[in-house]
């Protein structure tokens, strides 16, 4: 065990390998195809943990992700963003060496990538199945076919089928909620698939989101899954009952700085730069930016509470103490991120397995 | 111009210089200690801008920026948050070369430091005048005193004075409250310091927040001041009027890759992990994660507003466009951070000196 001194990501290997395994034996039961997104680990390492189960097709929220991934070796990548036509060079390179499929939802940018591309890369249309973020809502037949058109007539694209992901599933009430979210967002799809399939008899749905993965049971109306923060989950997804504390296999490690009992808080170094600013409700309703656990020798414990961060800026974080919690400065604690992908990301070079 | 195809963070330089020169001015003015915090840009070429004004001290928030500034030449540093002890070995590195002042708050601590430092800091004792985050309620006579006896009993320790950091200028809703609450912390230093002069006739107060430094007129009540966001400012201090748009000295340049028309809402590259995932409330009372406004060969026009991000996810910010606001996929807007210093973290590898 290193010695910790600052804020640092410590990643349980067995759980993330059992997650990883989970969602892959999941998704040869569902026979679908399995494309995990690698923005929530952006880790080469743990990339092999997912080719140990099989996994060669993986998904990237960015065409800098993307070259990062392909130099460690991935050559099957879908870019699961709108296509930055800025980076057409990059996006180039990329296509020289790897199987790459990208994102589209107008005719503006098919043309675009038509006169620009040098090599044939694989397209799916962006559906907006009820997030409302990007995509082309799924009842516009119109824009849809001409899309689809627009694509047949360029030799540097080959249509790949229509994908979506559904964050509303993020902003459900209950697991109920998640399923009907999940399965409105896959039969809007086959909707779409139908129309298209004798035409196109190699398309795909690709769907993605953690909590609509993660339900019990087999996936159904897919082709396709892309789910990314499973393999960590996070405290949010056990809100969502994505999953259980047990199951999440990131936590931060902070060292305690200062402690004040006459106002039950303490402060820890660990703060936005660390665990970004996301925040989510607890079942009382209150924020927390975080939960703290006990950590001892290098592992943390879910089972034993410390408190919530109630508050963060820049390098501090607020924990408001359970009763009867002692701590003093230089004791170090593990707060159990909100959001994995952000702390992740900004921990990446201050990072440990366990 | 360099070709920016992902977001970049743009730094005005001739901005940031006269935000400099203003405050080491206003500084002067005051007879005030002029010791900036560096947490905000961590950049040693803004920290040569601060040389050419005569500034020689510097404040960090961590005792990594404080090596990465030390490796610089600058070699007065305040680490302005509570002591993290596990670092002990890197403050003895860094007080071997340079004049450090730490802040404590506890006895635990200034035993602590008394029994490993290597060779003497100054150490200012952590006051709270009403923000409730660290140090000791300037009420708790007792407790202060005891930790002074405790710094005097140590070879180690030298103790510089009473430090306060009044966030709470952030929550304030008008320019009168951040005026009185800067003036109220100011005073309950006096106190404090008034009790120890005799014995200490070297003590300085020291104060530090942009709103509270930002005001019109000579700083009073204070020996010291350490600002630290001025330097860039950002779309919060422009509504607590610490600043005018026209004074901030960053953007973030996020390509467009989608645009909704229907919803009248496009889609930058451009999310949490470039601009954080802070946000504030607008004139309007709605969210903002940030204003877009035109960029046009590199240089951002605050007085032509495009519209405001609505919400923020990962790599995608949705941007909730004016009437009449054409935009098209490739187009390049500059995002206003809410809060330059965590969008600074985060873009520190990509970064543009405008």
């Amino acid at each position: 065990m290193l010695r910790i001194t600052h804020p640092t990501l410590l990643i349980n290997k067995q759980i993330c390998q059992s997650n990883i395994r989970k969602m892959a034996t999941k998704a040869t039961a569902s026979e679908v195809i399995f494309r995990p997104h690698f923005k929530t680990h952006q880790s080469v390492e743990v990339g092999e943990w997912f080719r140990e189960e099989g996994v060669n097709a993986i998904t990237v929220s960015s065409v800098r992700m993307a070259a990062y991934f392909q130099s460690a070796g991935w050559n099957d990548i879908t870019i699961a963003f709108p296509v930055n036509i800025l980076e057409i060079r990059e996006i180039n390179r990329l296509a020289t060496h790897s199987k790459l499929n990208l994102l589209i939802e107008s005719e503006y940018v098919a043309d675009f990538l038509s006169e620009t591309l040098l090599s044939k890369v694989g397209v799916f249309i962006k559906i907006d199945t009820g997030y409302h973020r990007c995509g082309i809502p799924s009842g516009e037949a119109a824009r849809i076919d001409n899309l689809v058109k627009r694509i047949a007539e360029s030799d540097k694209l080959k249509f790949r089928g229509f994908l979506t992901h559904s964050g509303q599933t993020y902003h459900a009430k209950s697991v109920e909620e998640v399923r009907e979210i999940r399965d409105d967002a896959g039969k809007q799809l086959q909707t779409l698939k139908k129309i298209y399939l004798n035409e196109y008899p190699d398309i795909i749905i690709s769907v993605g989101d953690t909590p609509g993965c993660s339900l019990p049971g087999k996936i159904p109306f897919a082709d396709e899954i892309r789910p990314g923060n499973f393999a960590y989950y996070d405290l949010m997804q056990s809100y969502l009952n994505s999953c259980t504390l047990k199951d999440i296999a990131v936590a931060v490690a902070c060292p305690l700085v200062a402690v004040h009992p006459e106002r039950k808080e303490a402060i820890i170094y660990g703060g936005a730069v660390h665990l970004s600013k996301e925040n989510c409700r607890r079942e009382n309703g209150e924020l927390t930016f975080g939960m703290a656990v006990r950590l001892e020798e290098g592992k943390w414990d879910t089972s034993v509470v410390i408190g919530h961060l109630k508050s963060i800026s820049q390098e501090h974080g607020i924990l408001e103490m359970q009763e009867g919690v002692k701590l003093k400065p230089g004791d170090l604690i593990a707060i159990i991120p909100v959001h994995s992908c952000l702390s992740a990301d900004l921990l990446r070079e201050n990072k440990l397995e366990i």
